[in-house]
Order: structure tokens, then sequence, then C-alpha cells
């Protein structure tokens, strides 16, 4: 079948020195080539670029490059073409009306490499990857997208799923042979793979805490009473950090949440754009308001004014706060006008919310003292959440497909061990084989794809 | 001299499917080789595009197809590079991080462009026609910018200059003979050329009210009484040409004045923000405001209620509005609810206003009465700008030049007309060779480069 031409800008939206046209698809080359004045792009190689004109019949559109890549050597293994144009977002409108009206058709999200995966480039968590790679705000979800990429996950899983369907065909040969009541797959070998894999996925499993921290960020409640120091404290940590990011446009994330990065790692901060303004922020909101906030946290940072005379209210709000798996560490702020002793403060909190294991620190964000251990303290945790696991899983759909192959495997596991049916055993192989394929995408559907996809911008 | 090494980010800034770097300079290729897995980029052709990884020591910072272009066949005629990677702006910084770590340096605004134009490639209007063709909006000014990046004003003046350099010799020759008394140069031949360029620069410079209007649009007010209907004409007319450009982002413009495409050209409505939410503009800023306006606009468009039973006010406005250079629209409003006939308040106010060729219109917004007469009208006015030259001036800079260059040319006349010493004559004519000589840059200085190419994008 003849696979029809779509054609998108593939650049950033807006006006820069230059913006790209994709076009992919088997007529991608003859299309272009109708509309270019200069070089017969039909008989030019592969990989080569050639300069010239867009033209719309006798008219010139934009003083043009044009790449020609030829298949099957290409990311969508079709023939494809980028034309280089200048780039005036007007223009860009102006050359894809043309490339529409001399047959090629507009892109839908994701469309590209949705042929790359289609035409078999590319598996689906490798897609996924590159929807990653170009969302990778920081350096810790760019590593962990490029290895994506690369075939990290799929490699990891599909040498056990190499092996798994070896003994797959060993028990549907059995089933072959049913009345001659024979063994062909080996139960205790089969037992020890199924251990392994369990193992394996559980492993990946565990690191996908980690890898969502590294993806999107450690979400981080900073709370406190009023005039407890929290917008001093912000607007140190920001001013320091955000800077790394600054120069970056087009991020949108910040009017939700101002994020920071330290060592290449991302920090939300939870709902700051208001908290900023405002330093009355707990007794407006109340405590139900901060547990609100901290409940979405993984890590609480807890300032208390050293100055203070009586912190039961903060102790109060503690109880309310504090659960196991919330990394708390509690500041006394302000360390520059108080010399205080905040020692009896720290045993008295461990005392009253019964935490031996609280983190304390004293700072003052006026005169950048112990900033540098807060975020220590931050990076600490992010560090805390690795396994050994040399794959780390970033995306749900396959945090899910894991969760359901382990499911999968430990029915065969049960299946085994209480010697059912071959039949029953070989539908709880082969059940447990589909889950370890749909990561790749070798067992997908149109439904799954088309959500996968449809994230994706256009001209990707 | 080595011409050193730079780099930037060319597409527009924010995330897109795929993003461009580009170097250029003797050791572009050196340097992305450099860093870069995959073939040898020092062995590659011309015009060819490679796939491979971007490193930064061991580690890969994305998977990226580099393009490489060997001098002299390149923009900048120098060895270039493009490096089209994963469009995440993250990434487009970490590699640019690398380049500038392996001996390239951030490209300054315009500085690809500006080395084009150094190293001869293009002259000074061609780049400029490239800042043009990059911030066009509407179909008008891409044409005019594309039409001079192919070198239509340098041609047209060139030749004429041609013809003047020669006679220049002749003077000079002249001047080499002065004690024999002899005439190389015919002063009639002479005459004639003087008078042929004066003409071509004259018609030149009229082109440039149409040129300007293509550019930058044409400036309309559109005023009126409370009530008048403004802000309901103002909803139809943006509703239905403003969905052109909707839908293409970026345009930082809308912020300051609304612009709506009619027929490709552009009409920038002055200050249309704020008056959309009030009503009672006119009664608010009073007639000095609406002088104001109208004294800034191209082409007013005065807005009178066709159930009005008074309009001595309107007249007054009017009155103090009016002036030669403004195309004047009066349109009577909200047809759909009157049947009046506005017959009479149009003599009134050809009588008292003592314009007899005011334009009137009877228009309904709300059921679509006349606006494409309207829109005809606005239309009409900007085609009467046209003139018979087939260049079209757009620039300031071409403007005041050509300006400059007209002065120098009438003092040769004078010169030639007075028969001044031929040291004088060969003055003035070196003079007016130089002018000539500033829209291509052939005469230039460091700071009128600077200051073109700052308002360049990086990039570029």
């Amino acid at each position: 079948m003849k696979q029809d031409t779509i054609c998108a800008i593939a650049t950033a939206n807006g006006m820069g020195a230059l913006g790209i046209i994709r076009l992919s698809g088997d007529d991608a080359v003859e299309i272009t080539n109708r509309v270019f004045e200069g070089k017969n792009l039909e008989k030019v190689k592969s990989h080569t670029v050639h300069y010239g004109f867009i033209k719309d019949g006798s008219e010139s559109i934009d003083e043009v490059m044009v790449s020609v890549f030829l298949a099957p050597k290409t990311f969508t293994t079709e023939n494809s073409v980028e034309i280089s144009y200048h780039g005036s977002p007007f223009i860009g409108k102006k050359i894809l009306e043309v490339l529409l009206k001399n047959g090629a058709r507009m892109a839908k999200a994701g469309e590209f490499t949705m042929r790359a995966f289609m035409n078999g480039r590319i598996d689906l968590s490798q897609a996924e990857s590159i929807a990653d790679l170009i969302a990778s705000e920081n350096e810790a979800s760019r590593k962990v997208a490029l290895k994506q990429l690369k075939g990290g996950i799929t490699d990891e899983i599909s040498i056990l799923r190499t092996d798994l369907l070896n003994f797959v065909s060993l028990v549907e040969l059995e089933l072959d042979f049913a009345e001659e009541d024979v063994e062909f797959a080996d139960r205790t070998a089969l037992t020890a793979l199924l251990n392994k894999i369990e193992l394996k996925l559980k492993s990946l499993i565990e690191s996908f805490t980690y890898g969502n921290a590294l993806k999107n960020g450690v979400a981080v409640a900073i709370l406190g009473k009023p005039n407890a120091g929290k917008s001093t404290l912000l607007n140190a940590l920001l001013k320091e950090e955000r800077a790394i990011v600054s120069d970056i446009a087009g991020t949108t994330r910040d009017t939700i949440e101002e994020v920071i990065h330290i060592k290449g790692n991302a920090f939300r901060l939870i709902d700051t754009a208001g908290l900023r303004e405002t330093t009355d922020e707990i007794e407006k909101i109340g405590v139900e308001k901060a547990k609100e906030k901290s409940d979405k946290a993984d890590i609480l940072i807890y300032l208390i004014d050293a100055a203070s005379t009586d912190i039961s209210e903060d102790i109060a709000m503690l109880k309310s706060l504090l659960r196991d798996d919330l990394e708390t560490v509690i500041c006394f702020t302000k360390m520059d006008k108080n010399s205080a002793a905040t020692h009896s403060f720290e045993e008295k909190i461990k005392a009253e919310t019964g935490q031996q294991s609280l983190k304390f620190l004293e700072i003052s964000a006026k005169e950048n003292v112990n900033l540098d251990e807060l975020k220590n303290s931050l990076t600490h945790f992010v560090e805390s959440l690795k396994t050994d696991e040399n794959v780390v899983i970033t995306n749900q759909r396959h945090f899910e497909a894991l969760q359901k192959s382990l499911q999968a495997v430990k029915a065969v596991e049960d299946a085994v061990t209480e010697k059912i049916t071959t039949e029953l055993l070989a539908y709880e192989l082969r059940n447990a084989l589909e889950y370890l394929g749909e990561i790749s995408g070798e067992f997908t559907n149109d439904e799954v794809l088309g959500n996968i996809f449809s994230k994706f911008c256009i001209g990707k």
C-alpha cells in the first residue's frame, strides 16, 4: 500500500532565524520537487542538501535549503524531506499551504514518530523517549530519556522475554503431544527463569519512584508560621538556582509551580507562585491547607523563626503534617539575627512528635548560612531513591505494564507450583509474554498507540 | 586571517519537534567533529547530512543529524555546520555549551548574515531583506522582502551607478590633464545620465510610502461618538480577518495594536486594545485624544449611528480631524436597525466640512452589510499608493540613502550647469557615488553595520 505523504512545521512556534518543515511518505521528494526551483530533487542522492526556492506556481515563496532523505535509511524509514526556510511563521504557513495543494497532508501530532514505530525503526518505548527528550528541562530527565531512546528498557526485558518464549514453545509442544504425557519444558528451569524475571521486574518497578523524581521533579512543600522566613528562603533558592533555566524560554510550567534545579535534579516547589507574595499563608489557609500541600509533597521544609519563644503551634502543625514517607527538614531561620540555642527546640520537637530521625538545620537565607546544606538534603533525597537498576522507569505506562507483567509471571509460577493443566500453563505464559511485550509495543492496540502519540507535538 | 567559529541556536525559542544549532567559521566542521560520535565529519562531502550523537566527553547529549557545508558554497561562504537535535531548549543549551567548550564562541545577533555580507556573498540590502523576511507577517511584506533578497534594489541602482562611475573616471582623467583643458567627459551626456538617475531616485523614493504601507501596515483610526458601534465593528473586522493570523504564534505586536490582514495587506488598528472594552471612548478622551489618534493614522473610519437625530457634534469632531493626507471613510452604522435616509447627513457633512470627496458607507457590522465595501476601501487605499516602480523601498535606511543620493546628484547637476572647477565636479561625483553605494553596502561604516545587524535575531 502506498504511504501517503505528511508534512508539518517541526521547529518551535514563533520567529526564528530559520524554520524547518518536514515531509514523510512515498511522494515526499516528488511533492517537494514539484514546488522547488533548483536541482531536480528526484535525481539527488540521499542525505544531501540543496539550495533553491519554494514556488507557488510562478511565484517564489521563499529561498530555502532542502534536505533529501531516501527510504529506508530515514527516521520514518520512508522518503523524507526537510525544508529549511527563513523562520517567519507566516512563511512556514505559506509553504505548508503549497505542499498541501500539491498532494501532502498535514501530519497529526506525533505522526512522524508513529510511522517510525509502525515501520519498525524504533520500538514503542523509544518512541516515547523522543517525546520525553523534547520535553526534558533538566539534566536528569534528559539522561534517562536518551538512555531509553538507545533502547535501554527494551534490551533489559527482551532478553528475559526471549528466554520465556523458548519455554512457551516447549510447553505448546507438550500440548501437541498431550496424550503421551511428556514434559519437554523442564519445570525446574522454568521456575528458575520465572524467579529471575520476577526479580528483574520488581527491581524495574522499584526504580519508578526514582525515575518519576528525575522526570517530573521532586515535590517540595515549604511551610511555616507567618514571618518564619518563607518568602526570603524561597527567593534565595529561586534566585540562585533558577538562573540555570531562566534564559531558556518556553518553559510554561512556571505559571503553576516554581521549579528549581539542583545538581541536575528538578524540584517543584508546591504552589509557591502565590506564597511568595503573602507572608501569613498558614494563618490564612489554616492547618487543612497546609496538610493538603504537604500531602502532595515528597519533601517538607518546615521553617521556625529561631527567635521564637513558644513553638507549641509549630509542634501541633508538625504533628498533623509528618508521615513516614515525607522527608522532613526543620529549619530554624534568621540565624543571622539570632544566636539562640535551638537545641532545646529540637529535643522538644523530637519528644513531642515521637520522631527521632527528623533533620534539623539552622539557616539564614539572608546571609547564606547552611543553604548549601539544605540543598544537599534535597539532592540526597533524590539519590536515596536510586536503585541498583541500570535502567530507570520514568513512564507511567511502562510502570503499569511492568506491574501487570509481574502479576502474570506470578500466575505462571502458581500454575507450575500447583501443577495445573498444561493448557492453563500455556495460557498464563502467553499472557505474561504479552504484558512483557507491551513496553516495546510488540503487543499493543490502536487505542494505546493513539493515546501515546496524541501527546506528541505536531511535526514530531 | 583565521575566521573564528561562531555558533547559535537558529530556531525559534521554545519546545519543538526539532531545533537547529548552526556554526560558521574555519573550524566549524573540526569543532563539531570533536564532539560528534558517528562518521568522521572532516572527511565527508559538502552539503551532506549525517546521523550520530553529540557527546560531552564520554556522555551522550543527544541523538542528532549533522549537515556539513564546506566553504565557499555556503550562506556565510565559510565552513558551516547545522546540528538538528530533539527540540528541547534545555538540550539546545547543553549542545551549545559543549561547542563553546570545544572552541566555538556564541554568535552575536545577525553575525551569520553579517559574515555573508562581509565575505561578499550578499550585499547590504539583501542582508536587510533577510531580517525582513523573518519578520514578515503578511503576504505583501514577504513578497517585497523576497524581491529585495533577490537583489532587486541593488540591481536597479547598480546599473546607473556603473554608468556614473564611467563618468567619474573620465572627469578624474581630466584632472590629470588639467593644464591641457580637455574635456574627456561629455557634459551633455553626463547631464542626460544625471537626469535619468534623478528620475529613478525620485521614483524609488516615492515608492517608500507604498513600501512602508506594505511592510509596516497601514495605520487605521476608528473613531466616533459613544455607542456609534465602534466595538461591534472592530469585533466584526477582527473576527473575520484576524483569523488568518490567529494560528500563528509569536506575533507579539498584538499587545500594542490589533492587526488585520485584508488581501495580504496589513492594517494596524491604532490603539484598539483598550478601545474595544469601553464604548464611551471619545467622551472620555475628548477631541484632543481623538485628534492624536487620527494624526497617527493613514485612514480614518468615522462612525455615526444612523439613528442619530443631531450630528452637529460629529461634524465638529470631523472638522478638527480631517486633513488632506488622511483617507476618510464615514460610516453610518447599525443599518440593520435603521432605514433612515442618511443622504441629508451626507450633504450636511460635505457642506459644513467643505470636503466634497469624502467617502460614505451605510454599514451594519451585525448583519454584515457593506463590510466588504469597507474592506475594499482599505485595500483600495494601499493600491492607490502603488507607483510604476518595479522595486519598492521598504527600508528607512534605504529611503534616507536615496534622498542623500538625490541631493548629491542634484549637486553634480549644479556643478555641471554652473561650470565650476573640474576638481569640485569630481568631488561631487564621488559624493554621489558613495551615497548610491550605501544601499548595497559598497560604501558604509562600522556604526551603520553594527546598527543594522544588531536588530537581527541571534542565530541569523
